[in-house]
């Protein structure tokens, strides 16, 4: 792992140098490391307590899937080794039936790359460790935006705790404070802000398989295991204690009808009997109770900057729902960005990088926030169908053939830096290729036909 | 004009009868009179001044078109035939070309009907008015809302001018203060709100065309003429006082590359030669030059009601692009569909009525939020061309032959009560029809053409 420690604590244009960062979760401490290295006075302020002492937050999603993207992101500030090195691969998706029957479908047959399950606590420790060690890098716990004046570069924080308040002035404000950004409600009044929330009408809750009696993974661990059922599904995803973090996704409607253990243990007994066995049903139980299922919204908007003073990055910016596995992946992309803006103007000016960023980055944030609402159609019913393994099969075998001209949708969103816009054209014309092929071989098909019906017709 | 004055003050149900409308614009003060009638106890509260003392607030526009929907709620509480006595019917569009030349396409050959261009003062004017001879409508201007405590049902008012706060307690509090409603704002952080604002590139600016010197309208005054320039139009609605209300709609790029007099006048001169004349190039100028050219929104968003205690409507639910003439007229219709749900339910239980209303509305409104974005590129361009053209003749033709069956798209939407989102089924089963109609005759032309050939290559 190689990390430099900056050359100078200020920024060559001088105006800029102090970063304002809001929000010390994965993304807001990765930009802080970014934007640490090339010089910039950053001060990261997190409303929560310090995660590194803290117990585990509910209600958020324990592990995370880490890709491509999330990886070149992490090189950049020379921490992939030591991020991955706390990771499980997943080399694919392990299905499980109404009877238990597990059938593997991997990612990617030809070149047999993975994604990585990587616990969030964990990771945003990491970076925050390694930001620590950055003199210019300033962080600051308990810190809760309430009050922001755009034009004074004036933003204020108040201690959750201590109600103390204090004012900072900055040159650039980053919100990277999530989908309920508290930054970005400062922009939505702004004329010209364009802005959706879209919840989904399911929501998940979170369940666990804690490791056998001999200490191991209670199913094989190098999968993302899925029990897609149509209208609702539960996935699970490895933890580096051998446990699995389980989550059930399903219609509140259908949440709502599960009112006592008894309604609770028929249903899992009927959709979910090998997973009942492995998760214990007093634990099953207990766990399902304890909180309220949680809601999943996609947020899109757009521009993310106001004139040169604010920035959103990460969920704050476009917040999808879980199913690419792409939330962090993207947040971290917006870091790798951002700092390849950064690099390439020779003047590290960062109010023009940030207007480049803001008008090339929105596009493809709209497209991973759809195709992650379309992958849970396709992870919770058409995994299961013979018409999606039959193009999945035909999209790997021309990968196999074309590494390099055919890679199916999936890989070009895991296992590249393709833009996510540009992923979605591959797609069409991957569709467009196919659907004229087909026509092409019915067009034979039928003229064949005619010939011998002519034939037919000629002779009789 | 009928106006009854209601039997009791208080609603039979006892619990949910004062309601408290924030907004006292036209979807405020209509929406007080039709609750009023019904004997509710009417709160409506208005942050601006009274409208009837004060003169017109600039950067709104300053007439509307008023059609079937908006018409039909003015009827049930009294008071169509005194709006439309001061209304302009037009009967169709009359397009300029840049030569100054002029069409007429009219909107209803069949049966003859109309929009009426009306004043929003004027008409804002007569609801309050209305509203104010009830004993139950209580109407409070000069009150800006600041805070509102929905699980209390409390709201914290401000007079502008005098400082002075109020609070007031409430049953149920309706939102009809427009596109960036105070009371949407305090929805907006609660989990399963969905909304979206979505600014068009294009803005808008008023002129005016003046009365001649004769003291007569400069145009033939029964229709909307409408300046059509591809990437941008101007429209013009005709007034009381024998004036023109002229709005220029175009990309902001463009407002700002006219820079000065001479910028303005050359592109006049180019896109409007016979309009500059009729403002007179004086009066151009300084009216281009006096505000900024306004932007335009879109605002979509469900469910429109938390519980029993708050709903939105008209602009705060669904605001709209101008170009179908609608934003008024969704308004409007707001109040007889939330009015007939009252009707229905025998015990004028509110707090239904406003759950079936949220559920129902939202469909109809996002519909007619698509139609009116839609429309733009009709109205600015597509209504130059020939295939634009012969598919009006053609649905007039249709619309003339079968008058119950087949309803043109404009005139189910201006001139019917049909759900808006019916009104898109509509047109799409009727493309339906008209491109399978295009199919057999193709294939009928195919058939005979091949049986030529056969025939061809049989003797030859």
């Amino acid at each position: 792992m190689a990390q430099q420690y900056p050359e100078t604590n200020t920024n060559a244009a001088g105006e800029s140098s102090k970063v304002s960062i809001v929000g010390g979760g994965l993304v807001g401490s990765l930009l802080a490391l970014h934007l640490g290295q090339k010089g910039y006075q950053v001060h990261l302020h997190e409303y929560r307590d310090d995660i590194r002492t803290t117990e585990l937050i509910g209600g958020r999603s324990i592990n995370l899937a880490l890709s491509a993207r999330g990886r070149k992101a992490l090189a950049e500030v020379g921490l992939e080794e030591v991020v991955l090195e706390h990771g499980i691969p997943m080399r694919g998706r392990m299905l499980h039936d109404l009877n238990g029957n597990r059938r593997i479908v991997p990612y990617d047959k030809t070149k047999n790359q993975c994604i990585y399950s990587v616990g969030r606590k964990h990771l945003n420790e990491i970076l925050l460790n390694a930001a620590e060690r950055y003199p210019n890098i300033h962080l600051k716990f308990n810190q809760k935006l309430v009050d922001m004046n755009i034009e004074d570069n004036q933003m204020t924080f108040i201690n959750p705790q201590t109600k103390e308040t204090n004012d900072e002035t900055t040159d650039l404000i980053i919100g990277c404070d999530g989908a309920f950004s508290a930054v970005r409600r400062h922009m939505i009044t702004r004329t010209g802000f364009d802005f959706s929330q879209t919840y989904i009408e399911h929501g998940y809750l979170e369940l666990c398989i804690p490791p056998t009696e001999t200490g191991d993974f209670a199913m094989p661990h190098n999968y993302l295991h899925i029990w897609p059922r149509g209208k609702f599904m539960m996935i699970a995803l490895p933890n580096q204690d051998k446990s699995w973090t389980v989550t059930l996704f399903m219609p509140f409607e259908n949440f709502d009808m599960l009112k006592n253990a008894k309604d609770l243990l028929e249903f899992f007994g009927k959709y979910f009997s090998d997973a009942v066995n492995l998760i214990g049903t007093e634990r099953l139980i207990k766990d399902f109770f304890k909180i309220k299922p949680q809601s999943l919204v996609m947020i899109k908007c757009r521009p993310y900057h106001i004139s040169d003073k604010v920035l959103l990055m990460g969920d704050a910016a476009h917040a999808m729902v879980p199913f690419y596995g792409q939330g962090m992946n993207a947040g971290f992309e917006d870091c790798s960005i951002l700092s390849d803006i950064l690099e390439r103007a020779r003047s590290r000016d960062i109010s023009e990088a940030i207007r480049e960023f803001s008008s090339k980055r929105w596009r493809d944030a709209f497209a991973i926030c759809d195709l992650a609402m379309y992958n849970y159609v396709e992870m919770r019913d058409l995994v299961n169908r013979r018409s999606f393994l039959w193009r999945k099969s035909l999209d790997d075998f021309l990968f196999w053939l074309m590494p390099n001209t055919w890679v199916p949708l999936y890989n070009t969103v895991s296992f590249s830096h393709m833009p996510y816009s540009k992923c979605i054209v591959n797609r069409e014309w991957q569709n467009k290729i196919l659907s004229r092929s087909v026509m092409i071989a019915g067009s034979a098909a039928m003229a064949a036909a005619a010939g011998i019906i002519t034939k037919f017709m000629w002779y009789n």
